[in-house]
């Protein structure tokens, strides 16, 4: 058993994701920001679909067709495959702490 | 987008299970608990992997084997298919929130 909100990264300088679990069809990761963008340019074009939800923290999506999300505690989403988006904006005050979970 | 603090269930008789996301090879539930435990006799012994977290509440989960794992805001676990399990308890006085990550 593993709590989500333990051992959250000492270095705040990245972003940082880490694998919760991987299968066959299906990765589920923890996403820790702290103010960060990301990808620093462009879009993530992923050929997978994701399931994100916020537990703390909060953060912005914006998608290529113009559409602005903001993620706030126990909000989730979930993002088709292909549909470009970028991080946007993250909380620069706390730890904004992200699962997603990643399907063909 | 959707929060998974919202919409509880009125009636609190039965315990509540949601899909959230049903893919191909992977199903994402809303459970909501208040003080049930499941299934009423027997074991769960599912042919799916499921990773489980608590988000509210609290509940304890009994496996075959003899292992109980109490699970806590935040806490999460992975139960490998056929690991027979139940929940024994859930908190009685406020609604336990869980989510069930099914994939093969």
């Amino acid at each position: 058993m593993n709590n989500i909100f333990s051992w959250l990264p000492e270095n705040t300088d990245e972003e940082v994701f880490e694998d919760i679990v991987k299968g066959k069809h299906v990765r589920i990761e923890r996403i820790v920001s702290h103010g960060h963008s990301s990808p620093r340019t462009g879009w993530y074009d992923q050929t997978e679909n994701e399931w994100v939800m916020v537990l703390s923290g909060s953060g912005l999506l914006s998608f290529e067709n113009g559409d602005e999300v903001l993620l706030e505690k126990g909000d989730h989403l979930n993002i088709p495959a292909h549909a470009k988006h970028r991080v946007a904006w993250t909380a620069p005050d706390e730890p904004t702490i992200w699962i997603g979970v990643f399907y063909s």
